[in-house]
């Protein structure tokens, strides 16, 4: 199994890096990876210039390896700027990202000319943008060339670029993208016959390098492609995104997804690595933003204060109406998180959308207030609690308001993501514990109300 | 923009197949399959008719296209036969899946010997497996050739291999599999090299047909491949799995993962086109279990029945400090499903998990409870409510309570998905309102505790 951790011996065993280095250069970079993963940076780092170079330079290239900028600033200034210069210029730049000045300006000042450029380039790009998770080592070659000329090309390059297994074929004239030949197809085709005889009849689908990263990954993944070329204004091509960058940008915004939908901001390093402070900050600004939010709800029921002291039977259920109308936003938000994500449904949807869930809400508010009036009443048959003497307009009560808070925990559930797209904002945004939070409030207010409708003149 | 719906008349104008036909017939596969997304299956099983035969087989072959079941269904059943044996052998597969007797026996006796046999291979895989999405149409060559004759045999069966990016050389007598050679490694050879000189010097990385689908996720990207082969025990290559499948089986994972956080069932198909009790049936049994559980509270509530008498006040804060349990529950849950997940954490690192949490829910608790002891002494001296003669300890109640509560809810959080993995368990079956639901018990039990021992012999 690859899983099991290739340096067992910790942290009993003194760590000899020069050994260890011997042991791991014949894994794989992926596996050299996860084996680094469980050190410390200066280990790390002391493990890596023990390897080969050219081993080194493929275990740094790996987005999965964590801390790379902690184990660069590790590492002999004179060796990391030959590392740097040998790396891919999209990797490059997420390290720089990660290191403080002024080693940055050091570190910048050591590359060659050309990794330079590409990294200032690639720097200027917003970090949720498609330029940000580009590369600039892709294969061009003029409309005038012929498939043999350009199989020579790829074999004289092949091993510089990121991939040579899209092809893109430039006007000679103005440098503009016309064609994209897949590797497949250019490998059917006659040494003689010119590269276009064997290009795909379709335009090829580009990005922009300013669209959002989930575009590049929506457009590689709708069209099986195995790399997208970014393109300026002009149609140039300025770099491209393969499909292994799109896999990490997924699995990265799932895990952003799935931890703000659990309402937090997300993570930017692994739960193991990320300092105390950083995640205790993360997760206090959205616990302070609910409890705040939640707050009404003590103003509530101060509110509903005379109601409750004539009532205090209404109290024991409160917990159990609540947490219902949460649940049942939290449902609606996952559902519609997705659809949105996926484009299943569009912001022009919305009323399609409310009237599905209208029903949908009044049919699982009716199951849960039939369970809970059923709960009352065989409570108060059997014996097991007394709740007074109106107990079954107590049952008519809480079966009621549970009806009218699953219908509007369903719809402020599903309506959420829409009004988050609306103005602007991922629709991944939302969170269960923001649904639970909206819901409780009005939540409460319902219940109250309902009381009031029903016990009037009885209890209330 | 692609996104543009691309029949926009309806549903005034009268569809007319035909036409719109020979409208999408210049389209790419991927753009048709959305235009027949919004249409009918009897509509979009007539546009398909009318479109070029190959034009057809690529649209029904995304896996994208919804209700492809519904629309072969729809088809004249003669060319129904074409088409299933033109797709590929995984797509077929997956489409009988959704087929209901005795229609698919029906279908499968009028598929081609060849394909009813690799439909018959795959459909006997478990649905959550390798083998349920790999398909058969891969290049694999006896380690004999040389790289042109491997080349030539590329040339003449491209079109029908799924992908030739990856070619498998098998001992030539057992048929075992020894390399995985990349074709950009294999065109950087002479034609007169025999194809073990191109190949490289690492084991292949294989998958078992029996392991789960996400097992070939993690490792196209751990070692960013663009497909994976699937071995027997004999080492003989049954099938490959791509990097396209991989997408679509990570979205559709992501998808359920959403789905199932916010606690419901994931559902199979896109929020639009499931039927609606479908769609009550994965979302009432949730909810209904949560409901039961919940009713803990009402139970937990009427145990403490006489204190709530004696101190009315102390309800006004149960939604409040049980929803911060809740909030600080589910944020714990995220960060630990996405870690076990991603293999940053494992199984035995729960004490070193729950040794961060602890702190971090003391952190967070003495947070919010300072906020919550603020809101009280503010209300309190500016005469906003009066919550009685002993008022201050009542802060120091609620302000003791949160600490202990969300301490709770960290830990409960956190330590719920290793004890799902821990039981067989995906972790990511966690959810929210259940985490929730978990704490808002203990919460109560914990809140009038602490009641008893600060309000003892004043409220109590």
């Amino acid at each position: 199994m690859t899983d099991a951790p290739i340096l067992d011996t910790r942290p009993d065993a003194p760590v000899e890096p020069a050994a260890l280095a011997a042991r791991l250069a014949e894994d794989s970079a992926p596996d050299i990876v996860e084996a680094l993963n469980g050190e410390a940076p200066e280990v790390a780092a002391a493990i890596l210039t023990s390897l080969p170079f050219e081993r080194s330079v493929e275990v740094l290239d790996q987005p999965e390896l964590h801390c790379a900028a902690d184990i660069i600033e590790m590492m002999p200034r004179d060796r990391v700027a030959a590392y740097l210069s040998a790396m891919s210029a999209d990797r490059v730049t997420d390290v720089f990202r990660e290191i403080e000045e002024p080693g940055r300006s050091d570190l910048r000042a050591r590359l060659d000319a050309e990794t330079r450029g590409a990294v200032d380039t690639l720097s200027a790009y917003p970090e949720e943008s498609v330029g940000s998770i580009m590369t600039t080592e892709f294969v061009s070659v003029p409309a005038t060339w012929t498939v043999g000329q350009t199989l020579d090309h790829i074999r004289q390059v092949e091993r510089t670029r990121e991939t040579v297994y899209s092809i893109f074929v430039l006007d000679p004239r103005t440098g503009a993208l016309i064609k994209a030949v897949p590797l497949r197809r250019l490998i059917t085709g006659e040494p003689g016959d010119t590269i276009l005889s064997v290009a795909p009849d379709r335009r090829p689908v580009v990005v922009s390098a300013d669209a959002g990263r989930t575009e590049a990954a929506r457009l590689i993944s709708k069209y099986d492609l195995l790399a997208i070329p970014v393109v300026n204004e002009a149609n140039h091509v300025v770099g491209i995104v393969t499909v292994d960058d799109v896999i990490d940008a997924m699995i990265q915004k799932q895990t952003e997804d799935v931890q703000r939908f659990g309402g937090m901001e997300a993570l930017d390093e692994p739960y193991m690595a990320i300092g105390f402070w950083t995640m205790i900050r993360k997760r206090a600004g959205w616990l302070c933003v609910l409890f705040l939010s939640e707050m009404l709800t003590a103003s509530a029921m101060q509110g509903f204060e005379g109601e409750l002291e004539k009532a205090l039977v209404l109290t024991l259920f409160i917990p159990l109406i609540m947490s219902s109308g949460g649940n049942s936003g939290s449902q609606a938000t996952s559902l519609l998180i997705r659809a949105l994500a996926l484009h299943q449904v569009r912001l022009r949807d919305w009323w399609r959308v409310a009237l599905r869930e209208i029903p949908a809400g009044l049919t699982l508010g009716a199951i849960l207030g039939t369970i809970g009036v059923a709960r009352i009443v065989l409570w108060q048959t059997l014996g097991l609690y007394d709740y007074g003497e109106h107990w079954f307009l107590v049952a008519v009560t809480v079966g009621t308001a549970l009806v009218g808070i699953v219908l509007f925990g369903s719809l402020a559930g599903s309506m959420l993501p829409f009004v988050l797209q609306r103005v602007g904002f991922d629709p991944a945004t939302a969170s269960a514990p923001f649904v639970a939070t909206l819901v409780d409030v009005s939540g409460l207010v319902i219940y109250f109300t309902v009381a009031l409708v029903i016990l009037k003149g009885t209890l209330l």
